[in-house]
């Protein structure tokens, strides 16, 4: 995390917003999908919310892929792998959960995602985005790499507040009740 | 659980009561059913003695597929998925029983779950419903946020009478002996 | 285990006898039985050598499938689940073991087992009962609780001496050697 | 382990020796053979080492399958359970080796084993029967409570000097270098 | 680690950089692949975050298969075993990412790699190389066990001018940001 | 570990050399192969590096199966089983590597090996021998024990000055580089 992001979309490969002990950053999941038996390989030194947390987006990817038109049998003929460079720095939370959801739903529809955009919020099996902390932390952090365009939970509006006006009127901050409000906005058009 | 749900019945979404530290609130449950060879997947940072619960609920489910019209082979065909956000906050206990019972329920029969209800109750495999912990704080949280209807364990009956006036004169409070009588009060007519 | 048991035989529930610090009560084992793969579901939060008493159990039904007229690939096509109501109470020990055998058998020969009778006693995979500690106490608690007939191991004969005479008159007492010699009290005729 | 064995035969009851902090004692092995998959199953609180010692044994078993006439198939038809009763007492080490191969051999040969003689020894997977600790206590156990005849490594040989008078003339003492030395004395004729 | 490489291409076998307390040094692996069902097995006492960037190189081969002219089943047909001697000193990290690749690459390719050449850096599973600490130790420990030339993350590249002029004169440094750039250098000719 | 080893050549049996805190001695692994599914049984309370240890040798055997004659498919028809014997001694390291791959090679070529001749070295899965410990120590011990011939690492020459002139002159002593080269030695002509 210690450049700005190329613009050009790419398959599988989302930044996320991430919240450490020295501030804001952001943390890139990269996904790949290949022929297989339906396994999902999480690597990246992750916790155990954090594995829950990618499971709940497969189960709700799974129950919506009919309307995703991705082929309903995906779970016994395919594999994922997600992994969040860097591997050695321990990572957890329910709050990657929205990007792990798009990066998912990336590689399984082969849509490219757009990589001018960051995002947070924890996701349910029913496709809720709920509210995450460090919402002010993550967005100065975006901010200092170069991200102007940032999706949030609905649930932390208020949080928006407290952002530095500098970093307020840079940036372009949309706000997501369910997956749907995400997913018009992250995907290349 | 910070505002007062939606009142519209939903598919394998039921509102718990859970008990903390601070006081009674409501855990909601998410489940979906998938295609697939019989899996059971609890996610939201579960303890043993929830996951257990939650397989208790599954073989009373399984021992009255006939009466409830599941096909009986939904072991063997069909994946469910329990979820219980928020994803970061460890939950444990017996007490989601009868909650979790109806989650199942709903997904493997399709039939919708009134929102505007809560419950509470541990489950035993032959359908029984028993008494549970902090029935007043749950209740007196339930009432907080705007639930009007409660379902408890009838073996938890003389907790009642400790509820606050306000709160009982606003309650309808149901008691449940066995999952039959939670099963007529909690699905859309 | 705060009410007396009601008296209708029931298929796979049986009344064990469990000693904790505060005295002697009642621990119920419920079972099930499901067309399955043979898989053995053990919940309750039991520990391990309350796990492996479960297992001898199994083993022993296995051994004499064929004398109690038991499909003998029952363990390939049929799954079990037996539960340990309260869920949140730890229990251990391999005293349940005729209480499980008994739970075991009636699921799988469909007999009804007497609810007015409790019972205590290790079992070995050849269907020897063995001594077991707390008799004292659990015959008192099981008699405070309105129960009246108990099926101990011959080994315990003599703590039966310790007795208060005020629960030995008010109590038919069965005492086993082997399996067989529960067998024939425990089931409804 | 509290009176005197019964003298008949039995399938896959072995008379084992063991030394506990108080004293030599017996430590009986049971075990049954079921229609299977080729699993083994083994109760009674044991430890890591003594679970291995049960691998050797059934590895040597196989080894020698053909020249006891034993189905060579028998590791994947049959399922073979050994439980050490009491199921509460923790047991370990490698000196029930011996004791664990005889029961084996009783249940896939359906031979009887002697039960007026107890046995103690490491067992290797070529059959080689090796010294193990104990054996004064251990033989004084087994005579106070009524057995004259004990199979004992060769390698302990010299332990047995150290027997008292009176339990020397009591006791008829075989020693074994290989599996094939306890063979010949522990089944039925 | 304690002498100069032959230099003779070899299969599947990389030297790779590490850094321990005592300075830097090289870090061997080795792998066979072989008629299999697709299983990794990874050896050399490896630690979570080694093991896990083994499984990050494996999928960067898998989607990259058909490229390289690689059976896109050997995920199927193929066991690879990854073996970094000396087995009894722990190791961990991401930093063999690009070893462990090259490795991967050339069991499945059976293309011969350099033994002239060590390598470090991370690898993600899109196949990007990421930089790595310990840089400068890691390349005086190669140039003191006679190695000339080194592949480094690109984003390493500022390290180098830590280096001392007598080992930076003697040694061909090659940058690589992607996996490619690797690919170029790392192979026979 | 107490008596000079009997020269008949054996299946499966080799001596290793083992390096105590009161010296070296010797270290029997002894093994069995089996019709099977190709399972490895690793017994004889080993450590996590000396069970890595035998796996690495194994794919080691696997990858040189065409050169030996050994059925490519052993990996899938045959089981093995090495035991270490006594089985409550703990036993860890690297330096059985050679022990165990000639262990392995005997049961599945069925060719002898010589019992008068102890060995010790770590194995690559390449089949390279490298350096270990205690070589003093270990040789000292299997002169003891009445062994004259040793196989050591050719990484080790330098440690053999370190041994008393009598042991010297008393031993014949190989040294192999790489595996190849303890093949020509242990094996019975
Ligand atoms: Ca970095
Ligand atoms: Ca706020
Ligand atoms: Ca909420
Ligand atoms: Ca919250
Ligand atoms: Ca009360
Ligand atoms: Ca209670
Ligand atoms: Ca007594
Ligand atoms: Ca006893
Ligand atoms: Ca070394
Ligand atoms: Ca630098
Ligand atoms: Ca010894
Ligand atoms: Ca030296």
């Amino acid at each position: 995390p210690d450049k700005i992001k190329e613009k050009k979309p790419k398959l599988g490969v989302v930044t996320g917003l991430a919240w450490t002990s020295v501030g804001g950053t952001t943390l890139e999941v990269q996904s790949v999908s290949m022929k297989g038996k339906g396994k999902i390989l999480l690597t990246g030194k992750l916790g155990d919310v954090m594995k829950e947390s990618a499971h709940v987006a497969y189960s709700y990817v799974r129950s919506v892929a009919g309307d995703l038109e991705i082929d309903e049998k995906f779970n016994e003929t395919t594999d994922v792998h997600l992994h969040f460079p860097e591997g050695a720095v321990p990572k957890d939370g329910p709050s990657a959960g929205v990007t792990i959801t798009t990066a998912l739903i990336s590689v399984l529809t082969k849509r490219k995602i757009r990589q001018d955009i960051a995002m947070t919020g924890e996701i349910t099996i029913t496709g809720e985005v709920l509210a995450v902390g460090g919402i002010k932390e993550k967005v100065i952090g975006a901010h200092r790499i170069g991200i102007h365009e940032v999706i949030l939970p609905l649930d932390n509006e208020s949080d928006v507040d407290e952002l530095p006006k500098e970093v307020k009127k840079d940036m372009t901050i949309h706000f997501a009740k369910t997956y749907e409000d995400v997913k018009k906005i992250a995907f290349e058009k």
